[in-house]
């Protein structure tokens, strides 16, 4: 056995069955190696759509997966998707092919700082020294991949470590998971905080937006009258008909200074404090009243669930009822597009079960919120802010989940940044529906220049704005790749689009023209 | 005047007067400053074209551009093609927008360390402090990314700084670009060497493989009988009929050193010895001959041009005669297409005065060599190894250039990596042609995989190099970006679609189906 067919034996050992993979020279006898028929391989036509569908695998299946990516400069294009799953907590392995050692010394043109590039966005980075190491080093990663919160662990393996020979067959340590437990005295604190009767808002994020921890929380709301929320991004929450609602802390400054101002006391699990997306001249960071006081139930990487569920026992809510979020109106919406006719038209079509990962910065923000009462679904947001991410992330989550259709609603200027995602969707034939919120600009930026005081943009200014000239062609370009497209201009059309697209296997694209 | 309209300002004084940009929130007063009419700003809806085109722009104008990117994301997605130029020494000044300071300590979602993205692939990196370094700032930036060779620079720019007002105009000093002369000493002992008689190859790279320094190695060459000739990758080359011809070492390892081995000396300008550009198990690195001595007339960074010249003098060759190259054969081409008819089709219909971009890894090994009696023209090669260069090259060096035609060879695996230089291509209108040599497959990877000594690639291999399911749609691909496509299938049809396009203005795609 060689160390490349080490790395993947190990890999498949420790729970990591899936490679997202773009491979160069250097990486043939991993190639190779992937003929292990444990492994599944998925080859993507750019490295960003390999990290960006490792971070979404993760966000549905809560276990890493591994991406094969060549040298400095290919580990370089899946950064900015390395760093939204950074963000998300999301584990991943990432394989980085390198040189040789002795040809490295040489400084051939694919030569780079491998370890420089990967530590700003990995929480660990090693480089193999041997193909003896290959199987010490993957379960080290697999392991710190799968903490609770995931971690991004880099390995870089250098060609001789993987067509070399292994000379012992190397029992390595199964990975385990575990997530802290949060401190019992912190707990009894915020009992005593929502005992008191003062106003109060619970911010759930992590793996606190789900399932059980749902639950509790719905308990402690009706048994203390607090309130419940998210960040205005969430790694994935479930959300929908049935479910416990959270409300949603506004993305604007100001609306969400305003949303927020009521409240005597923030309790957080598994995340911070609210603060502003981006900064902006003369307003806050901190969107909190001044007034108001954070409690951490559950720091990140804290146990959420646990968390709540010792702050249930020791407020004896243990049977406190909940409400659960009732079905909306599911009529077919007919007429225009707009925010309104949008989302009931989502609320409408989407199956339950299905996962909706939204990226649709304009359209989104002012549609989302009425989506509420639609069928149980999850709700995927970008967390790290660098767009791009949804076309990846929703291919990702198809792999994971091969019997849940996945919607990516996403804005056409984001969708160019990984558009490659199609090809693989079309290969894989993955049931994804991406949604193309068509209003041919960067949009969010219109508004974001006048919020930063920079007045009304000039014809220069929008020109960097505006991507109108050309209208990029979405039905051509599913094409290209093999995606079947439709375009829609009512809110009827876009219903049947949607709803068509949930009875038809493989991938799908709705532009959506605003 | 604030800090981003101090920055816009500096740059067009300091000679950089084009900027590729891709802004976001932080970045919206720079765009406010791009207001500037004497700043040309181009639209990019990646990263890695906007790194590229500034790349492209280097390479034909001499000078640098300038990119705006996104905080570290952005950033993150420039790296490969930054990765690119630093290896072809091409300057760039790269502007990356960043939180205010204030805001930073928070970690909102897009933080990240810039500074360590930044330095891996950058030859200088600052953040600025305060609006009233801005003009420093940029002006050391635009001294060092003016450099001989050109230098990566990237200057970090927080929200704040951008904003706020400069307290007070500040001068300063013009950026001068200058190269170190080559040490006489080393010259006279390397004419010394070409008077031996013996063996000689001079490999020359960076700027000495144009103008001058093309006539000055062709007196050499007829003086003393040496050879001449380039790596297999040349960051630009003056070549075709009237020009001194310079072979190329070929890029398969024994191939090259098969080439090599007949020279007792090798005598390097502006770049080291040949060296493999990958390790395979049981190959060498260095290709030369064990009995061949390495003289370097030239660094990298030092002036190649002059220490040709001093050594024309040293050995007395100022009036030696000089072999250009004739001119081909320019029949057009019928038949099947295969190396040899695109070939003759490429140098039949490439105008004079064209620029070539080759980024046609299978394709353009088999043909390049049989163009070199095309009329004369530059090429333009891949320095780095990092695939998708060549779209964003090409866009930048329209914009260099507008009155050349550009010609793009590209792979079709390497096109889909920065595909949407297509659609900045149409937005600008330029003249580029992009010629998809379309195999429906990483071609090169099954050669490497037997080089690798892999054996031939299985069924789940070959699922990770072939990419013909989809076959991607190239004339949709264009048509999606407002470019207009042509396929051809034979030699008769390439010549045919290359001539057309000559004579339209603005971009098109030929896709050449093989």
């Amino acid at each position: 056995m060689n160390g490349a067919e080490s790395l993947v034996q190990t890999l498949t050992e420790q729970g990591v069955d899936i490679c997202f993979a773009n491979p160069g020279t250097s990486e043939m006898h991993f190639l190779r190696a992937l003929e292990n028929p444990r492994m599944k391989s998925v080859l993507c036509l750019f490295e960003g759509v390999c990290t960006g569908a490792a971070d979404g695998y993760y966000r549905m299946k809560g276990t890493p997966a591994s991406t094969l990516l060549h040298l400095g400069p290919g580990l370089a294009n899946g950064l900015a998707n390395i760093h939204n799953a950074k963000r998300a907590s999301s584990g991943m392995v990432n394989i980085v092919g390198e040189h040789s050692a002795a040809h490295l010394k040489y400084d051939p043109p694919l030569t780079s700082d491998i370890e420089g590039l990967a530590r700003p966005l990995s929480h660990w980075v090693r480089r193999v020294e041997s193909p003896d190491a290959v199987a010490w080093d993957v379960a080290a990663a697999v392991s710190k991949a799968s903490e609770h919160s995931g971690q991004i662990a880099t390995l870089i393996l250098p060609g001789d470590t993987s067509w070399q020979e292994t000379s012992a067959r190397i029992d390595v340590p199964q990975a385990v998971a575990y997530a802290k437990t949060p401190d019992a005295a912190r707990v009894e604190h915020i009992a005593r905080v929502l005992r008191s009767g003062e106003p109060t808002l619970i911010v759930l994020a992590g793996r606190s937006t789900r399932g059980r921890a749902l639950e509790l929380a719905g308990r402690l709301k009706s048994a203390t009258l607090c309130r419940l929320a998210t960040q205005f991004f969430t790694a994935r929450i479930e959300r929908g008909a049935g479910r416990v609602t959270l409300e949603r802390i506004p993305y604007a400054v100001d609306a969400a200074i305003d949303y927020l101002k009521g409240f005597r006391h923030i309790i957080t699990v598994e995340t911070t404090e609210p603060i502003a997306f981006f900064s902006y001249p003369g307003k806050p960071s901190l969107l909190k009243s001044p007034g108001t006081t954070v409690h951490a139930l559950a720091e990140v990487g804290e146990d959420g669930t646990a968390g709540l569920e010792m702050l249930v026992d020791a407020l004896g809510a243990q049977h406190a009822p909940v409400l659960h979020q009732t079905r909306a109106d599911a009529t077919a919406p007919v007429g225009a597009l707009n925010p309104a006719s949008i989302a009931q038209a989502l609320a409408s079509a989407l199956p339950e079960n299905c996962i909706l990962v939204d990226e649709s910065l304009t359209t989104g923000r002012e549609t989302m919120g009425l989506t509420v009462g639609a069928a149980p679904h999850d709700l995927i947001n970008n967390m790290g802010g660098s767009i791009g991410y949804g076309t990846p992330v929703a291919t990702g989550a198809a792999l994971a989940c091969p019997d849940r259709r996945v919607f990516c609603m996403i804005g056409d200027g984001s969708a160019m940044y990984t558009i490659q995602s199609l090809w693989t969707q079309a290969r894989e034939n993955l049931n994804v529906t991406t949604i193309i919120f068509a209003n041919n600009s960067y949009a969010i930026l219109k508004a974001e220049y006048a919020n930063m005081g920079a007045g009304a943009p000039g014809e220069r200014a929008l020109a960097m704005i505006d991507i109108d000239r050309p209208r990029i062609d979405w039905l051509a370009m599913a094409k290209s790749m093999g995606v079947p497209g439709v375009a829609v201009n009512s809110a009827d059309a876009f219903h049947q689009a949607m709803t068509h697209s949930v009875h038809e296997s493989g991938p799908c694209l709705i532009e959506v023209r605003l």
